[in-house]
């Protein structure tokens, strides 16, 4: 276990974040706002320990996947534990927690909030509440390898934690080309969807905001209506289509880079993705077109909505809390779901449930007949037995992190669809869940322990459970490993 | 595919249910109700049935284990489909739907009920059904084979797919004898049962109907208050005691005939079982003990339900729909881990949740020190690599299953508590839900399409899903194989 070394990239990533606060900071400066100055105040601590631990190279790199994971984790723990600091010192969020929980959902692109009237915020720190999902989104990591200067051999073992989901392609030799080239499409996709939100009639602010928060798939808004507030075709075709863009793998969107059509046409959790997309969409609207003055405007709501969950952005445009249970269970089972592998999105992923259908079926297959040996393909490549190993070890670890976490919240003693579902929308990465933690309410009412479990639940989520727990394994840190 | 050989077997059986239906037509006798004759009409046809096919042994008797599961599964349904008639010919439930819906939840050994008023029911009606969780509990097969004369040989086959959980140990070179000795102890232990509920003071009628319904882990009661209707605590006691019993691996219970102690005292599920029941039940205690007067009350009402939910019996003395959502909750998850391997109970066995978590816990050991070759001990014995296959498989499809049903009987827009829990009640052969599905109330309500959904949650979840879903494999019926 390379301490000094996780120290020291630690502390460059907490230089990193020192930067990252000046941006709220300049626009509170723009709106002529005080609470301007709390953005400073963390920037200066997280400066100070930069420049007393992040300056000097330790002289053994050396660092595992097992290190890559404990910086990970911990990255986003202390990224978050300092990033709540402007709330709080601001007053804008009073408690602690309750700006710990805001800005966890912030990093983990999940969404969910504490606040009762978010716009009551000041617009720097509406700005940086968003920032903080557009950060999250690419992955702290891909963005600050691109920033620092680690090496580049062991930069791999930290891109392992770090990229979502069971496939692991290079598509270039070099981890950190890869990030950069990662990091520019990213941005560049933002950058397209402020310019057409702007065209939208939307203002710089709002369309920066929403931007943020459709880039990585967070869904942190600056109005309590969400994207219902524009009330507008336009921007709900735009946002809808970004956040299924921003589901989309990656490295799909290189290889149309490099002009090889192939691979992506012939992807097959692409194609699962759309039809999940299409089809849940359809029933939906089938199911809530009494609600609404005909079938296009609930397709309209429908697909929306969809795409909002499935990719677990978590805005609305309607409260799906009133609709039929056929379609609120349609978006909870969605929620599980999640977008692809090595997007910005959350949840389980499309990729693994292909995986689990086919390991059923080929499960079946032998049964039938007991001899055939069944190989299963995914996008005509043979699965390696490990990759199918963690993926099961996943599912079991994720199935037993939702039940006990439901237990734990049910303390509280809200109603079924209440814990249930702020479960799923925090261990999903969704951010509004059903009940009173709908997209008109919110996660304030909760308690204390409550809101710990959710954020240990966002965390878990985003890490893919097994970083995470690595850092509540005495033995991870034993120095002799 | 020895259809031949299918079709004898199937037959035999429904020959057996034609003696087995004799015995509530006497019980109608006893009370003079005239409906006692609607046993004998299903009799005689079943009796035709034998007669014309399970009388001539077929000359090609090699069947294998898939034969084997679709006799299994068949077996369920055919007995199911005739075991309704006496309720819908009699008018007891005059809706065959109803009555089939009934009848499965009796073999399934679920004990969910769509009857409004079960007190209304003849004597001769509430025998057979809670017979039913009798002949269903132990497994129709095992029952079958000790009365029927099929091929020593081939019988392995049936009982692979019949014996729950993932333990096959045999403990007995041939399979007949096992099958003899597990029904002897399963015939003692129910009969011990009946004298000390008798001693308890229940008439020898309800002792039975109790005494099925704890046996077979089912939970059909004659009264509408359950267990709740004698407010005796010996009862309680009783039958708390009792259904642990039956929730236990019964190949212990061979050991300890053999005065073979060691086995059963290190066996590690048995351990986690009475771990669990005692944990739950001391947390429920504590969560509900405002709701009575004192500790002691609580806990005995704590450890009834706790007892009753973990076996996958579903009787209740209190209303726990009343009680706070943490100990619904507990419950739910109760729910899901079942009883221990190769007992009466269903659920997901508690054997598959201890292989879980080691599992979970030897991919953290490896993450953390990446060349630890790590085996998975059970009771001291290395786990087979086949078996963890199986286990993993088993896990998806049994969210895949609890996931699909949910969205479908959410087309009848019930709460979330109701819909979630009526199958998970029914998955797990439960019986009661939380919410609407409660102890006090039951299944009537739900739609045609739902309570379909429910007989094969329940048929599923009896059968460990995959025999189940063999009846569904086209393939699988293909005559070439």
């Amino acid at each position: 276990m390379n301490t000094k070394m996780i120290r020291y990239i630690l502390a460059k990533m907490l230089g990193v974040e020192a930067v990252l606060l000046l941006l709220p900071a300049l626009v509170s400066f723009i709106y002529r706002e005080f609470s301007g100055v709390f953005f400073l105040i963390p920037a200066g601590i997280l400066g100070v320990v930069y420049l007393l631990l992040g300056m000097k190279k330790p002289e053994n790199r050396t660092i595992y996947g097992k290190e890559g994971m404990i910086v990970v984790s911990s990255a986003w723990i202390l990224w978050s534990l300092f990033g709540a600091l402007p709330f709080s010192l601001s007053g804008s969020i009073p408690n602690y927690l309750d700006a710990f929980f805001e800005t966890v959902s912030g990093f983990t692109t999940t969404g969910s909030s504490v606040l009762q009237d978010v716009e009551a915020l000041p617009q720097g720190m509406l700005f940086w509440r968003s920032f903080t999902h557009w950060v999250g989104g690419m992955g702290v990591l891909v963005f600050v390898m691109v920033l620092t200067t680690l090496d580049k051999k062991n930069s791999m073992y930290l891109m392992r934690a770090e990229v979502p989901g069971p496939e692991k392609d290079k598509l270039v030799p070099k981890t950190m080309s890869t990030a950069r080239i990662l990091y520019g499409i990213y941005f560049g996709m933002t950058a397209v969807e402020v310019v057409l939100l702007l065209l939208g009639g939307m203002n710089l602010f709002d369309s920066l905001i929403f931007s943020f928060g459709t880039a990585g798939t967070g869904g942190f808004a600056n109005y309590a209506a969400s994207v219902g507030y524009f009330d507008s075709v336009y921007i709900d075709a735009v946002i809808t289509v970004f956040m299924i863009l921003f589901g989309v793998n990656f490295n799909l969107y290189f290889f149309l880079l490099m002009r090889e059509f192939k691979p992506v046409w012939k992807n097959e959790e692409l194609k699962a993705y759309i039809g999940i997309i299409l089809t849940s969409a359809l029933m939906i609207t089938i199911n809530i077109s009494h609600l609404y003055t005909g079938p296009l405007k609930a397709f309209r709501y429908a697909v929306f909505q969809v795409a909002s969950v499935i990719t677990t952005t978590g805005y609305a445009t309607a409260d799906f809390v009133e609709w039929p249970m056929f379609s609120q269970n349609i978006l909870l089972f969605l929620m599980m779901v999640g977008a692809c592998a090595s997007s910005t999105g959350g949840g389980m992923k499309v990729a693994r449930f292909l995986m689990m259908l086919k390991c059923i079926k080929r499960e079946i297959v032998q049964m039938v007949h007991p001899k055939a040996v069944r190989i299963i393909r995914m996008n005509g490549k043979k699965m390696d037995q490990d990759v199918l190993r963690v993926l099961n070890i996943y599912l079991m670890a994720y199935v037993l992190t939702l039940v006990g976490s439901v237990i734990l919240v049910s303390i509280d003693n809200m109603d079924f669809g209440t814990t249930f579902s702020s479960v799923m929308a925090t261990l999903n990465n969704i951010g509004p869940g059903i009940g009173m933690v709908g997209p008109n309410g919110n996660f304030a009412d909760f308690s204390a322990l409550s809101k710990l479990v959710f954020c240990c639940d966002m965390l878990a989520g985003r890490l893919e459970i097994f970083p995470f727990l690595m850092l509540f394994t005495a033995s991870a840190w034993n120095r002799k490993f």
